[in-house]
């Protein structure tokens, strides 16, 4: 715990590892210099592990005053029913077999998988006498999940709103943007990209085709930028 | 998974082992029969076994299609700064203790637990393919949780309807009665209360001071029962 005054300008970021989040805490960290600034991971099984590693990486880089990881492995056994990716086994589809509905859920998605984390993110906060949380969910360009929408974030912050003594709010500052905007404002900040991941499948260097790469490597285009685990880092 | 057809007349009940949710998973089954029944109950350390083990005796009693246990261990460790109780070590006070205060958020609190048992439940259901969770919460008579609340179950399935296919529903049928309706409603299904736990203190029979102890006992008082685990059981 830390005192009250230091807690007035406090923040949690919420860091996954891949570019969005991280673009978040730099930008958090430069603009708003909370003290303290604590970043939070979740670690849920074998295939995320490289993407913690990045997050830590990325949090030592920042200089945060605390990386925490939560071991949240029991979501994989929880949603192995309603899920093939991400958490469990499965094959990651290329993103050209995704259904074309931008209102769909492609089978990435994983059963309120952001409302678990953010009401996890929001007792670790308020129970460490800090009142925001910044979320570097974005509205995805090329396919959609209810749960990264600004009424999403809206409505978990009105379920917070009640809280009688210590409210937390979730703030989601990228949720409107284009991910390529979220791209210049990392080079802006001067953020090591080659040190973020975002390949579902998880090998050795990106796939280049799943969803999350397809979408990073557009990103990277609209902005006129190359980006740097394109090129040789693994 | 079960098949679909079977799915539309599907619940979850949340079953602590405490009083109000053993009543409410009697009342569920008896009322509406649902097919398949699965009881959900969370494991978050020593404390709670007891009523770990209530639960699964009830689950039994009442024939539910699965029991099943959530481990959520990691939730001690990332509210231990924000809540003496329950989860953690420290004492358990008095109900004479607390503040007077109705709105006040007694030590007992713990920081957003219900809006992250409720968002795992909702992932777990939606993964089943189920969409109706059925919730023990009632607005208690002696003190005030803002997470126990009507407005609060109200504004948690706001954020789950934005659930663009499977959109799942919590009930809270108990949030606006007494708590000794319950204890009526539970006597009227035949419910053993003597297989319920509700101390918070966790020995090996009720302490008859703690909070929850104070309130089961007005409860049965005010409905005009007996209380079976007042009298031998342990």
């Amino acid at each position: 715990m830390f005192s009250l005054s230091e807690r007035k300008s406090a923040a949690v970021v919420l860091l996954s590892g891949g570019m969005d989040s991280t673009v978040l805490l730099h930008h958090v960290a430069r603009t708003l210099s909370p003290s303290p600034l604590i970043s939070l991971s979740y670690s849920y099984g074998q295939r995320h592990s490289k993407e913690l590693g990045k997050a830590e990486w990325q949090a030592g880089r920042v200089g945060v005053d605390e990386h925490r990881v939560i071991p949240i492995e029991f979501v994989a056994d929880l949603v192995s029913a309603g899920t093939s990716l991400v958490f469990g086994g499965g094959a990651v589809p290329d993103l050209n077999d995704l259904p074309k509905d931008a209102l769909a859920q492609p089978p990435t998605y994983v059963p309120n998988r952001n409302m678990m984390l953010l009401s996890i993110a929001a007792a670790f906060a308020e129970a460490q006498g800090i009142h925001d949380v910044y979320y570097g969910a974005q509205a995805h360009d090329e396919y959609g999940y209810w749960d990264c929408t600004a009424d999403f974030i809206e409505r978990i912050n009105s379920v917070l709103s009640l809280n009688r003594r210590d409210a937390v709010t979730i703030h989601a500052p990228f949720v409107s943007e284009r991910k390529s905007a979220i791209v210049r404002m990392g080079m802006e900040l001067g953020v090591d990209f080659g040190r973020t991941w975002s390949c579902y499948r998880g090998g050795a260097r990106p796939c280049g085709d799943c969803p999350t790469c397809v979408e990073r490597r557009n990103a990277f285009g609209e902005a006129g930028f190359d980006d740097p685990l394109e090129g040789g880092e693994a």
